[in-house]
């Protein structure tokens, strides 16, 4: 008989974003004439760059014609791309990278959710509290957790980041093997400096860890001494995996391109202690299960990286920074405590008078009619917190903080 | 200590293809003046049809404005897709689906390999022999096989299909669990009639089994009488996950997408006989591992399903069967045993004088420069036999013909 895999029956009941979702749903069935504004699912508003446009229309004509046409590409990606990410965000920092150490992909949330399968059941994961869910849902339905008891997993190692650590996760007491990070954060808008990441690059070493290192958010970094990439740190070559986006620097939520950077001198070990480079086993996995990124969309990305893109991406970079001052000064000003925002395109705030995240996502639909994502959907270390997202537009941003100056009863 | 999935470790040495470019490139340095016809891989040559081509460029435009431009999609897949292909490829044919038990990917090759995710790893697999290695592959790599020997691996059930059975697999004599199955079959070319089908979905719901039913050259079949989805089998709803894809019909394998059929009435068990949709882990696996296909590609994919759209891809599908027909006549005529090439878009042939299959690649190569599949690479089963596919262009495939039929030494 065919059996599931019942690691899947241990995770609570919905995606955190589907649970926004029906809730705002059936306030709108219940208010039809309510303006919504969304400051909640990490979306960006501001429509593909004139550059992209134009390379994606140039790439759709050459799929037109026999001679110019492209069938299968390689899995990891054209080097076309390649070069150019090498070039563009790598070398300047003083990274060099073979062009097959980097792969591209069809999005982050694929590569932080397939990379776990390179690994053996039997490692022990550690997680900052509140996380991304991605990271802990699919080392749940891999089986290296035991089952949830309020709201925590068993052989999960949570490292917690409030305002009391300044959101700055502590080195763990116990040893661990796999380490996800993410920095900038999502969803508490903080970073790690150079010295932190540091800390956690000489841990890795030491207890032959591995760093999941997501920098999806790395073009969002505003303070010139801070690292955008782990591999700005010595060492972290041996230990780090990266992963990077242009979901939310060139507006590629719905475009869907990213890539992951697996140095080949980053090992895994077998049972018996033998090391073997990840990146073959991550090439093995990507040829066997991924087909590449479209051709086309691939094309899109490439032109990210002409002068002309790499402007209209600041443009984009800006935009967005300046809704995040709005709402973190609009909020600031009302008295609400707010953390990131400043290196981060998110706004992490703690709940008044400690109501729960769920109540307050409640109360700022329903009485300024604004949607945000409470902190206890990112883990039990969120609750009395709430996030805001930078990525609305500009008009709705500035109404959104003037209604929650204005109408919300604190 | 970071433990590595040692399952990897039992996968042999290269992937089929890259074995095969890995000569090709080898064969080309030596001998750079030769014409080299591809006839090996099955990627398609003809490019994107206008239609398509249409879309995809008003999509893209939709991209560069704020109002039309489109973040995150449901990771599932647009309405706008799923609702023609349910229209066009399922209620014609009898067939009835809800729109939520249809998933757009990026790819029949991410999805079968995907796929067995959602099983327990003490699942029983059965896999027809030769065999497009994704399907054992990702078992490899899960767990569900032991190690391999002689070319075969421990706790498989290997389903023979040669010339003596007409490459129609028997019914296994032991208990399996999850069976694949290829119809139209790559890589012999062959195909399975409604009451071969019909004893294959019998076996799964007496036995508690899944079928998973790669159905990515249905558009291939010439014979009226041969059913195009395993959902025209009564009962198969019940028991069978239905994968589909773009990349042959409409020359989508550089442009990505496919997608995947879980009927809600398809369990999978839990280790105490307990009964559970596979299409809820289905959809939990791909809304958290996966961000949806492109926008802009959805959008060609819709195009496909217009009248002009459906009348460009039959053209597309003419062509290929065309070559199918050129070359199946044009081996038969110096006396090779084929077999395919009728329903199928892959002319499979027996080696001449039991030479084995990589021996004859070579000799394809140097004596006709033609680069065709090795049928080992398919599975032990496949020793003896070697694989050409009809997607080159017409030319191209009258040459190569030709050349076989007066420069082969046979």
């Amino acid at each position: 008989m065919a059996l599931l895999n019942e690691n899947y029956l241990k995770l609570p009941g919905s995606y955190l974003f589907a649970e926004i979702a029906k809730r705002v749903t059936q306030f709108k069935a219940e208010n039809p004439e309510a303006n919504i504004i969304r400051l909640g699912i990490g979306d960006v508003t501001k429509p593909l760059t004139p550059t992209v446009i134009e390379s994606l229309h140039k790439a759709v004509d050459e799929m037109a014609n026999a001679e110019t046409f492209r069938g299968y590409g390689p899995e990891q990606g054209y080097n076309f791309l390649i070069k150019k990410i090498i070039e563009t965000d790598y070398i300047p920092r003083g990274i060099t990278l073979d062009e097959d150490e980097v792969f591209v992909s069809d999005g982050s949330k694929s590569d932080v959710g397939n990379i776990q399968e390179i690994f053996g059941v039997h490692n022990k994961v550690a997680i900052t509290d509140p996380v991304y869910p991605v990271y802990l849902d699919t080392n749940v339905m891999a089986g290296r957790t035991g089952t949830i008891s309020n709201g925590v997993f068993e052989n999960v190692t949570y490292l917690p980041c409030n305002a009391e650590n300044k959101f700055i996760p502590e080195l763990p007491k116990e040893k661990v093997d796999l380490i996800y990070l993410c920095v900038p954060n999502n969803p508490t808008g903080t970073t790690l400096s150079r010295s932190e990441l540091k800390k956690w690059v000489d841990y890795a070493k030491a207890n032959n860890s591995i760093i999941l290192f997501d920098a999806a958010y790395e073009a969002y970094i505003q303070d010139p001494e801070l690292p955008h990439s782990i591999y700005e740190i010595e060492g972290a070559k041996d230990v780090a995996i990266e992963f990077r986006s242009f979901s939310k620097t060139a507006g590629f939520t719905g475009t869907r391109c990213a890539f992951t950077v697996v140095p080949k001198t980053v090992m895994g070990l077998t049972s018996k202690g033998e090391p073997h480079p990840l990146n073959k086993l991550w090439n093995r996995r990507q040829t066997t299960k991924f087909n590449g990124v479209p051709y086309i969309i691939q094309k899109g990305a490439e032109a990210v990286y002409s002068p002309e893109g790499q402007a209209e991406i600041k443009g984009i970079v800006s935009y967005y920074m300046d809704n995040a001052r709005i709402i973190k000064e609009g909020l600031d000003s009302i008295g609400l405590e707010t953390f990131g925002g400043v290196n981060a395109p998110y706004i992490w705030l703690k709940t008044p008078k400690g109501m729960d995240s769920w109540s307050f996502f409640d109360k700022l639909l329903r009485e300024v009619h604004i949607v945000g994502t409470p902190g206890t959907g990112f883990g039990p270390a969120g609750e009395g917190y709430f996030r805001l997202t930078a990525f609305g537009n500009k008009e709705a941003t500035i109404e959104a903080v003037e209604r929650i100056k204005t109408k919300l009863k604190l």
